[in-house]
């Protein structure tokens, strides 16, 4: 590789979100031509070499050397083409325990990895059984599938009366202990073969199931043990995210993204390689790059806004999406900062809430 | 701006380059658009969104809200066409000064800048004259146009009878001490209005005229003064890079390019805000970024080679410029290095140099 342009690799990516978009800006200085499965619109498509509509999923899996995907909840039937023809990276398995939460959890149980009490329910009714018997109705219920940025989430604090509409749910749940952590944080890790790197986690704030933002560095040596591990299980390739509860200096997996992640967005600004060039090197068994943490740093999601204003330059450096709509919980770009130190780190994430949400957050 | 795609704001490039490249994709997480006059094939077109030829100078600088250049030696109709719409930012003065080499040494000395000792001639008899007058034979005859990476320039020490062939020459020259300096360094610097930034210094090492490595931090306040009193004497805007000889500690202005430059690459991945982003929010009128060097930083250029070997991913962060043939001489990309002390970025830079070039340089 590193060639000239007729030996470009050629990458596909299954999603046209903000993920897949970052990884092709990031992509963009080895010789590697982009295709992306999404519509003409989406930020990943804007910046793609090309743009593949669902339905063409076939042909383009066929024209490349390898698929990605940057966001687990797509085109099962483009997963498994992919699978099948061995171009997937990471594989199907990591998928497909996302499919259900409760195949995550268990997995992770299983496996020995330290999670927050559960367990699996086959319907709301079931679910709610559970709560009362095995969590004195403080828990919090889970729909085992569709479930990512808070959505099918259910806190229950003693009041399974306001929730008995989950009674004419049939699908699976997971319940589980309501954890009262005292903080969250994460890992970004990446993994191809037998080479692993893992960055400095974070402490991360999340509201209504959306991060909101995250800063570090995080000193914690068993997050990376426990990434090192479940990468080594999953004999996984890329980059993963690995998010954690906090309680009484007690570690609790929450759940995993077999992508590029949210609280790694830091690794663009305050890292010499990003999770998202990480990526890049790891599913085309490139070497891997330096993680290590080059100044305290810090991200602020944009979440519902059509803009951010001007003063916010000043504090950090933008990634705007390019998302054609502004929804509510929308995720529309993200602001890093650096600071001297982990004070300085937040006073500037303090003022860019302020600036971005003056009348507070909104989801 | 920041607010949909609708309102993206258009900015249009003359020069098809690497600098031009870098400066999308740079730019790219900020809501532009940006349109490129030049070949479809080169670097900083294959990243555009809009690629204009030559020929359609007017109908692109009608099209986009600001001009900027990769390179200031480009079409001259294009520069004055956009200069005369009030378009052209940094404004077309800094350009005049580099058409002719003689041009931009009267500017610097007059305006008390610290130069070389140097006298102009009128064609190659008087510039030969003039090196044995004032020069005793010694010294370096400069053509005044088209002089970039080393070309026509001609370095003489003691031997005026080889350069005979100069006499058929009728340009204007520049005939200038031979300056047996201690080293080279450069800074890069941002203006815009009253708002001014600088990167840390580098250490520069050239061979032939052109920029084989660099690294850094030099630390000398006196470049960033230099560098302040100059962009504000040219009511410059954007990033300019300024090159210097330091000789027992004297400073001397080598020349400065109106534009981002080959040392400060390095800014990509050793600072916050890279040079290429910072010239995108100086011409777009956005607050200027922090420019703080986060860890000693090299970068070593890839010089006509068609490509790296795999191991230098191990050192360094490539940036593979996409061009459509190797000639020598030509930069093909560049990779970044990163390190504990200059000690240890220096060391990844011997080794990438024995990787990239493993029977020497060739230039």
């Amino acid at each position: 590789m590193f060639s000239q342009q007729n030996s470009k690799i050629k990458i596909g990516i299954l999603g046209g979100g903000q993920l897949g978009r970052m990884m092709i800006i990031e992509g963009r200085n080895f010789p590697i031509l982009f295709y992306v499965l999404g519509n003409k619109d989406e930020p990943a498509c804007q910046v793609a070499d090309f743009c593949f509509s669902e339905e063409e999923y076939k042909k383009m899996i066929d024209e490349v050397d390898v698929v990605t995907f940057e966001f687990e909840h797509v085109n099962d039937m483009a997963l498994q083409y992919a699978e099948d023809r061995e171009k997937l990276l990471p594989r199907i398995n990591s998928v497909e325990l996302k499919r259900e939460r409760w195949k995550e959890k268990k997995y992770l149980k299983d496996h020995g990895f330290p999670v927050p009490r559960f367990e699996i329910a086959e319907g709301g009714e079931e679910a709610l059984k559970i709560l009362k018997e095995s969590f004195n109705n403080i828990g919090v219920i889970k729909q085992s599938t569709n479930g990512y940025d808070g959505k099918g989430q259910y806190f229950i604090k003693g009041n399974p009366q306001d929730y008995s509409f989950l009674k004419e749910n049939n699908c699976k749940f997971v319940v589980e202990e309501y954890v009262n952590f005292d903080f969250e944080t994460s890992i970004i890790a990446v993994r191809k073969r037998r080479d692993f790197v893992a960055y400095t986690p974070t402490f991360n704030y999340n509201e209504n199931g959306i991060l909101i933002y995250n800063y570090g560095p995080y000193y914690d040596d068993r997050l990376e043990d426990i990434a090192k591990k479940l990468t080594e299980s999953l004999n996984y390739v890329g980059t993963i995210g690995i998010e954690f509860f906090i309680r009484n200096n007690e570690i609790l997996i929450n759940e995993f993204a077999p992508r590029v992640h949210n609280t790694g967005h830091y690794t663009l600004d305050g890292t010499f390689t990003s999770q998202f060039e990480q990526h890049i090197r790891a599913i085309t068994d490139l070497p891997l790059g330096d993680t290590s943490l080059l100044t305290p740093s810090g991200m602020v999601n944009v979440i519902g806004k059509s803009n951010v204003p001007l003063e916010a330059l000043r504090l950090g450096k933008l990634y705007w999406y390019g998302k054609n709509e502004v929804r509510k919980r929308r995720k529309m770009g993200h602001i890093n900062v650096r600071g001297e130190d982990l004070g300085d780190v937040r006073e500037k994430i303090d003022n860019l809430l302020k600036l971005i949400y003056p009348q507070g957050l909104d989801l």
